[in-house]
C-alpha cells in the first residue's frame, strides 16, 4: 500500500485525464460548448480506478473492531485490519439509503437550512485554526473569548447559515472540556445551525443528546441537528478515532460530512487524477459505514486535495490544483446523488493582503461553481489554515452575502438562550461556572 | 431615447430573468445537472428585446455621413443621425461574413495567437490608466517610461500573450503623438502581438501601414496584424470618432474588438436584464458594421457592465453584477459564432490588497470561465481603472502564468527591432529622435 503502488494502479488514465485537465480551468466554460471532460466517460474512468484501489489494495481500518466485523458481515475482505471492498457494492449501499436532501436545523428553526440538490450553498466559516489575529493585527494562541467574538461575527453575516465549529482552536479550556465549550458558545453567541465535535465519541453523543433537550423538536427522518467531520487519514487510512466517531454520530441521529484531505505528493499522489481516484475510494468507505451504522444518515462527499510544496515542506494552498479537485469532486458526489462539501477561503498567506484575496477568491468560487452544497473554511482561514483572522473573517463574509445574494428581508432577531439552561448544561458538562 | 424608455422596452423579460440570475452566482455548476438558466429560451429573450430596442428606438450614429449613407443603403431606416435596424439581418451580416477563428499576428511569428472556439484565451493586460504606481508605492502621472516598462513586463510573461495598447496614459508625450510613441514601444520592447490605437483614422492606418512594413509577411485573410477597441457610447450611441475609427481599422485590414462598455443605473439601465439587452443591440450594429466595411474583418463581441454607485458617483468595479453579464456576454457571442471578450481583473481599490486580490481574481476567472477568447484588463488595473500597478500586474500575469498553465518549454528570445527602423519611423511619425 506504498505510494508508489497508488500511482502505479492509476497510470492507466493519467495521460488522458491530464490532457483534459489543462484546458480545464483555463476554460470551464460555464454554458455553451463546453471544452470540460467532465463527461462520463472520464467520471467512470475514476471510478473504475479508485474501485481497483479498494480491491487490490484495499484501506487499513485502524483500532476499530466493531466497523471490521460490520466489513466482514457485509461481505467485504477483512485482512487484519486491511479491507477490502467492492467499490460497487459501496456504491449501493450509499445510493439505496442517504438521502440527497435534508434539513440541519438551528435552535431557531428560521434559521434551518436545506442541504442538496439546487439549493442554494450553505456556508460555513474556517475550521481548525490553532491562532487568532484580531482587530489589533497581532497572531496570538486562540482563546475562547477569541472563538465567542467569531461566533457572534457568523451569526450575524448575512451569507454565513452555519456557524462552524472550532472556528479557532480553546488553547485556554482544557482540552476534554473544548468540545463543550464549543457547544456552548454556538448555543448562547447564535440560533443558526452549527457543526458537532469530531474529537471523541462521548463528546458527539453528550453534545447530540443536549442539544436536542435545547431545541426540543421532534425527530425527523429528514433532518439532523449537527453535522460532524469526519476524516480519513490519507493514503488509504481511517484512524481508530474517526471510525468510532463516524459511528457515534451517524447512531446519535447526526449527519457527517466525509472527507478526504489530501496533500498531493505526500498523502496522495502527486497527480490530480491519482488523487482524485484515491480520495474517492476513501470516501465511498466512510460514506457506506455511515448507512450502514444508520440507514439514512445524512452524509456529505468532500475531497480537498492541497499540492505539498516539497521545499517548504507545506500545502500550497491557492493553488489551481485544488479547483480542479473542487469541480470534480462535487460532480462524483452528484453522481453518487448526495451533496458535496465545498472548501472557500483557503490560502497560504499570512497577512489578509493581495495574495489572501486572490487565493481565497479563487477557492470560493469555484467551490460555488461546483455547485457544492456545503461549503466549508468559508470566511477567516489564513496561513495555510493554521490562524483565524477577524479582518479576513468580515471581509470574506461581507463579500459572500453580496455574491450569493443577500436576503432583502430583516433577518430573525436572534434568540438568546435562557441563564438556566447554560448553568444547567455547565453543570451536566464540568464545565467553569461563569 | 431615455433610460426610462430603454427600462420600459425591457420589463417583458425582467422577472423571469431576476429569478434566474439569483441562483446563478450562487451555483454557476460547471458541470452536471445545471442550476444556470443559460438555456436557448433566456438568450432568444435578450435577442428578441435587442432586436425590440433596435427597430423601435434605434440608435444615433453621430456625426458620420458615410456611415448613415451605407445603413440606408443596406435597408435601415435612418432618421436624421437616428438609424432603426433589424435585429436578424444584422446578424445575418455578421454570420455570413465574420470569422470564427482568426489569427493575431506577432513580429515575431512564434508569438502568433489565434483566437476564437476551443483555442486558450489570448491574454491582455490593462487599458487606459492615467496613472502608474511604481515600485516605490507612490501614485504619479503615467510617464512614456513607464510605458516601457509596463511593455517589458508583458513581453516577459508566459501568460500575457498580447502586449495590448495604452498600458498606462503618456501624459509626457503630446497627445496626437501618444498613438504612434505607444506603437513604437510595443514594436521595441516586444516581439508579441499587440493592440492598435483607438482615438482617430489617421494613427490607425498609419500605425497598420508601418506595422505591415515591420512585419513583412504576407497578407492572409484570416489574420490581422493588430486590433482596435472600439466602444459605443451607452446608451444607444456610436460618436463620430468610433465610427470612423471602426472603418478605418476594417479597411486597413485590421480586426476590431466591438464592446459597450455601460455603467448600471447611469449609461444602462440598472437591471442586469436591461443592460444585456441594451449592449447586445449596440455592439451588434459595431460588429455588422465592420462586415460592411469589409468582409471577414475579424471581430470580438464584448460587453462590460459596471454598477454605478449613486453615492459615490464611480463604477463600482468587483461587484458580481459584471460576472453575471460576462457570463452571458460570452455566451451571447458564441451562438452569434464569433469569439468574445473577457474583462479580468477590474476592481475599485486604490492599493493593491486584499480587496484587489479578491475583486480582480473574481473578475478574471468568471471571464476565464466564460470561454472569453481575448481577456483585456487582465494584469495591473486598480483604482477603476485609473492607475496601472507595477506590483498588481506582476502578481496577476505570475498568477495567470498558473492558472492557465505554462508552457513548458523555454519562450523564443525576444528579437529586437533594427536601429534603421526605429529611426525610420520615428522620422516619419514626427516624434522625438531619442
Amino acid at each position: 500500500m506504498t505510494r508508489s503502488e497508488i500511482e502505479s494502479a492509476n497510470t492507466t488514465i493519467l495521460s488522458e485525464f491530464q490532457a483534459a485537465s489543462h484546458h480545464f480551468l483555463a476554460i470551464p466554460r460555464v454554458g455553451g460548448r463546453a471544452a470540460v471532460r467532465m463527461d462520463s466517460h472520464t467520471l467512470e474512468t475514476i471510478e473504475m480506478c479508485a474501485d481497483r484501489i479498494l480491491e487490490e489494495t484495499g484501506l487499513r481500518l485502524e483500532g476499530d473492531q466493531k466497523t471490521l466485523d460490520v466489513c466482514r458481515a457485509n461481505g467485504f475482505n477483512v485482512t487484519g485490519d486491511v479491507v477490502r471492498f467492492n467499490g460497487r457494492k459501496l456504491r449501493t449501499i450509499i445510493q439505496s439509503a442517504a438521502p440527497s436532501v435534508f434539513t440541519i436545523r438551528g435552535r431557531n428553526p428560521q434559521h434551518d437550512t436545506i442541504v442538496g440538490s439546487g439549493r442554494p450553498p450553505v456556508v460555513a466559516p474556517v475550521y481548525g485554526p490553532p491562532n487568532f489575529i484580531d482587530t489589533d493585527n497581532t497572531r496570538r494562541l486562540a482563546s475562547s473569548n477569541n472563538y465567542r467574538k467569531l461566533v457572534e461575527l457568523a451569526h450575524d453575516s448575512i451569507a454565513i447559515t452555519n456557524t462552524g465549529h472550532m472556528l479557532c482552536v480553546l488553547n485556554d479550556v482544557p482540552n476534554e472540556q473544548r468540545p463543550y465549550e464549543m457547544a456552548l458558545a454556538h448555543l448562547e453567541c447564535s440560533d443558526k445551525p452549527f457543526l458537532g465535535p469530531a474529537s471523541c465519541p462521548d463528546s458527539i453523543k453528550n453534545v447530540s443528546w443536549a442539544v436536542r433537550q435545547v431545541y426540543n423538536r421532534p425527530d425527523s427522518a429528514s433532518a439532523c441537528n449537527l453535522l460532524h467531520l469526519i476524516n480519513s487519514t490519507p493514503p488509504l487510512v481511517y484512524k481508530s478515532s474517526s471510525l468510532k466517531c463516524l459511528r457515534a454520530a451517524a447512531r446519535s441521529g447526526e449527519g457527517v460530512i466525509v472527507t478526504s484531505y489530501m496533500m498531493l505528493g505526500a498523502t496522495s499522489p502527486s497527480t490530480t487524477a491519482g488523487t482524485l481516484a484515491q480520495g474517492y475510494a476513501e470516501v465511498l468507505v466512510g460514506l457506506a459505514l455511515a448507512q450502514i451504522w444508520r440507514p439514512g444518515t445524512p452524509v456529505i462527499l468532500g475531497m480537498f486535495g492541497t499540492p505539498f510544496h516539497m521545499t517548504q515542506m507545506v500545502p500550497a494552498f491557492g493553488d489551481p490544483t485544488s479547483s480542479l479537485i473542487q469541480l470534480y469532486s462535487s460532480e462524483l458526489a452528484r453522481q453518487l446523488g448526495i451533496p458535496s462539501r465545498g472548501d472557500g477561503g483557503s490560502t497560504s498567506a499570512k497577512v489578509d493582503d493581495a495574495q489572501a484575496g486572490y487565493d481565497g477568491g479563487r477557492a470560493i468560487l469555484y467551490a460555488l461553481a461546483s455547485g457544492a452544497n456545503f461549503v466549508l473554511h468559508s470566511a477567516g482561514w489564513l496561513e495555510h489554515g493554521r490562524t483565524s483572522s477577524y479582518a479576513k473573517f468580515k471581509r470574506e463574509a461581507d463579500a459572500l452575502s453580496i455574491h450569493i445574494g443577500a436576503k432583502l428581508e430583516v433577518p430573525p432577531p436572534r434568540q438568546s438562550l435562557d441563564q438556566e439552561t447554560i448553568r444547567e448544561l455547565r453543570r451536566r458538562w464540568r464545565l467553569n461556572l461563569q
